[in-house]
């Protein structure tokens, strides 16, 4: 079968041939449909982040995948059925964080991600995956259903971020996204239709015309110029902020979210920079924090709880959003627009089949 | 009656005579018994925190009281019922913060400090409260009393920090306190003796023979001095934190407990520096917070809810912790060492009158 790997000392996408996999006991074989690709998988193409399984020359990409069952081999599925696998594999097979439902709280080395860290990703003609990893979705959902891994990041952040609001009565109203690109216009989307903030914002460095701008004003947010309005002079220039969800991964964010914050506000930190040294007025900082009761919390990665709240999102998300957002979805033999990161690219997909 | 103050323009207590208060309708009059002194009336004494009241040219003190019910005024409450105030109260009678019972939730101009900002304090023969700022305890409690509102400080922070990893099974085994002084000591001993921490960790910046490292080692905790182990090397010397505590003011402390903590871990702050620049490594940071899943919350003030925990809890920690922790008990009339914070000082209280 066909994959698209990158192969150690490469930094670019190949598509190379492959054994198709055998299922094993309690998993289901996964005819895949389509496989959505992001920053992580610039960052693993590039040697930023993640690695290879161990001992092989390359790694299969993709992470964000829908595909149908094409053999339930004596699994909870039939044939057919469209399903969205989760990221995370235990190495020995299992340990308390994936026995518990909660892979995604397992610290370093208790957890592959397939397509990322340790173990082989979706981007192939078939997969294979136990069937606890398998999240069945709608039918009528299989063209978006690359979309439920990256939507479940935020569900999954979301729910850290209210549960360290929920010691108190909470009532948010505002929210600013950092970064336009896919997963913050996606996120912003939640805010508007399914998280009930009266006010949104999203923050970027483009002019107009811009795709991205379109989407956050047709969204009914209120797009912010990170070089007119840097994001700890949001609050003075607007409001400040009931929530703050970082996507952009460039570290002054982290910090400058904290001063973004309106009192008892919340910031989600979803990026993965590199080291960087900078000065921040961290006595400044901490005051900001205690005096106004003020949290940040990190969120990575999501587990099958999120990814089935994912799937409720998606249907209640408006279609045009879907159709400004996808703006390529390209076949396994024509790759290279698929992995292109140019201003009029927002979220691409490489296609294996389709139902 | 007799009032420990700070007049303008001066940084240090004197005491001044004032008229005993008059009960309005719904408040009581109590008979101050003890007032505890802590980091912060120094700062109000700097004039680095807190405010005099509106129009006024001295502010009395305290924020740390227990007292006893000389007139009941038609309250709840009995003649002789021991009693703790609560601190904030409403600028303008109350808003929606007060109302819920969330004053420690409410943004600067929506409250007053009583002793700290924009109201007197309780260092006086008499104070009057409204009576759901007053908080009945048993009547052996009545010398230990003025414990209870720096406990409650630490029951918020607690139900902050704890509410934030309410979104996954957390169990946390080890805890560190950064600061040796009064509220770090009582913080250690909750974590020794209510909170069921495996192990614990206190930090400061002592040699011995010290009495504040003699009541870490008495807990059972282990001592960690700074200038041998830095907050952020604390996993390389023992191991990663699930709680860090921080009770120093002292800002790099607030970041580099993002590096003390062990995967999944929040660090509580409590600190009130001033502003200080200093370089962070903000990528290295920020990645921290994002792959293992940590958080920070900020936490000031404390509610009736708060105050009642710490009445429970002051009842589960052993006896000889206060005699320890306790240094000095002095009359109004020979009030200097009270506010003394040499080596040898680990907390005092000024005594108004005995039960």
């Amino acid at each position: 079968m066909k994959a698209v790997a990158v192969r150690r000392g490469e930094e670019q996408p190949t598509v190379i041939e492959k054994p198709r996999p055998d299922p094993e006991d309690g998993e289901a074989l996964v005819r895949t449909l389509r496989v959505g690709v992001d920053g992580t998988d610039h960052e693993v193409m590039s040697g930023a982040h993640g690695g290879f399984p161990d001992g092989e020359d390359h790694l299969v990409l993709g992470h964000e995948a829908v595909g149908v069952v094409e053999d339930p081999n004596g699994t909870e599925f039939s044939e057919g059925d469209v399903v969205v696998p989760t990221v995370r594999r235990a190495p020995d097979g299992t340990n308390e964080y994936f026995e518990r439902g909660e892979p995604d709280m397992a610290p370093d080395g208790q957890y592959f991600e397939r397509g990322i860290v340790g173990a082989h990703g979706y981007m192939s003609d078939f997969f294979t995956s136990p069937e606890e990893f398998l999240i069945e979705i709608p039918r009528d959902l299989a063209e978006l259903g690359f979309l439920v891994e990256p939507i479940s990041i935020t569900e999954k952040a979301n729910e850290h971020a209210y549960a360290s609001r929920s010691a108190f009565q909470w009532n948010p109203e505002s929210a600013l996204v950092l970064g336009n690109g896919s997963l913050g216009l996606l996120t912003l989307a939640m805010f508007e239709h399914t998280e009930e903030f009266e006010r949104t914002y999203c923050l970027g460095r483009r002019d107009r015309p811009d795709p991205t701008i379109d989407i956050i004003e047709e969204l009914g947010a209120t797009y912010v110029d990170s070089r007119e309005t840097p994001v700890d002079e949001v609050p003075a220039a607007h409001e400040g902020m009931d929530y703050v969800y970082e996507a952009t991964g460039y570290p002054p964010h982290a910090f400058q979210t904290i001063e973004a914050l309106a009192p008892n506000g919340v910031g989600a930190l979803l990026g993965v920079p590199d080291s960087w040294e900078f000065e921040i007025d961290g006595g400044r900082l901490h005051e900001e924090f205690v005096l106004h009761n003020k949290a940040l919390i990190g969120s990575v990665n999501s587990h099958v709880k999120h990814f089935e709240a994912a799937v409720e999102t998606i249907q209640q998300l408006p279609e045009w959003l879907f159709e400004d957002l996808i703006t390529g979805v390209y076949d396994v033999d024509n790759l290279s627009p698929a992995f292109d990161d140019g201003d009029d690219v927002i979220k691409t997909a490489v296609e294996f089949d389709s139902l």
